[in-house]
């Protein structure tokens, strides 16, 4: 058996997505903070969660509008990336500091961002608090990609260079290695 | 703008971390599950979560035993990784079949899997039935790593060919791009 050491810090999974999460509020208008701390939680209803402190402004936002896109941003964004990760929209317009322009989405209030070549658009089904973050549950209630990027009606993700994130460090994904269910077919 | 299309598929994010998730208990023994649904939920208290179908073997094992590790395997590991995805524990043991060694774990009695170069411990702190899946929130209580793929007290993901999954598909890792506050700190 290797060796093993334990870390004194707590090892945040492994490099996990990085997207842009925008919401839009009446009062504030639109915002787009970039996180890391997002996961699939339930297939059916498809849910996925963002992790956003009750200090950001775009957490307020959010939890009274119940509505916010994911949006996967690329390799070449990682200057808007980083910049929404560490400015308060409440200080300003994010989108066009960041290069980033916000678009209609279809079934919520929240905008998409043209630049990511995926976008989800998510209704607030749950807050959960946790400590730092609270965790917004959303049900995914329609997605989209850029025409370019679909192969038979689903993501080719060897198209888009979508950039994930561990321990302060930005990655990029690398390449497709098999399929669910490879062994089973085989043996 | 480019042109946008609407996938008839809810897309569940983008390419997230395979972990393969270990449980003990007293009555069933030893099991191992593979599972992409999990995520960050929080950073202080450490949490992460593994979402989890009631009719899993692993899901009353873990309800029950209130702990599991996570475990990382890599691609040298693809085939155990599909098997402990698609055969269920309640047929007999899978450590054996699949290759993995369980280890004693430090502070919780699910074991960690040898052959994974990192290795998480978490406590059950909620369980949140969602619909075909229910959500297991664990704090992390420790971490550990291979020393091989240690530097300076953190885990050097260069060094370990990591999995993730996305429709279907399993993905490697790709390279280090960039840090995070790299834009803040130039401007």
């Amino acid at each position: 058996m290797p060796e093993k050491v334990e870390l004194e810090v707590p090892l945040m999974l492994a490099p996990v997505p990085v997207v842009l999460v925008a919401s839009a509020h009446e009062e504030f208008g639109q915002n787009v903070l970039t996180i890391a701390w997002c996961g699939v939680d339930c297939s059916d209803p498809p849910t996925i969660h963002v992790s956003i402190r009750p200090s950001r402004h775009s957490h307020r936002m959010i939890k009274e509008s119940e509505v916010f896109t994911v949006n996967f941003p690329t390799s070449d964004l990682l200057r808007a990336v980083d910049f929404c990760g560490t400015v308060s929209g409440s200080l300003g317009d994010k989108f066009g500091p960041a290069g980033l322009t916000p678009v209609a989405a279809k079934e919520v209030k929240a905008p998409l961002i043209a630049e990511c070549p995926v976008n989800i658009e998510c209704i607030v089904r749950d807050i959960i608090p946790l400590g730092l973050h609270d965790m917004f549950l959303g049900e995914i209630v329609a997605s989209h990609a850029d025409k370019a990027v679909v192969k038979e009606g689903w993501v080719d993700f060897s198209k888009i260079p979508l950039i994930s994130f561990v321990n302060g460090e930005y990655w990029s994904i690398g390449e497709k290695i098999g399929d669910f269910g490879c062994v089973v077919e085989k043996t």
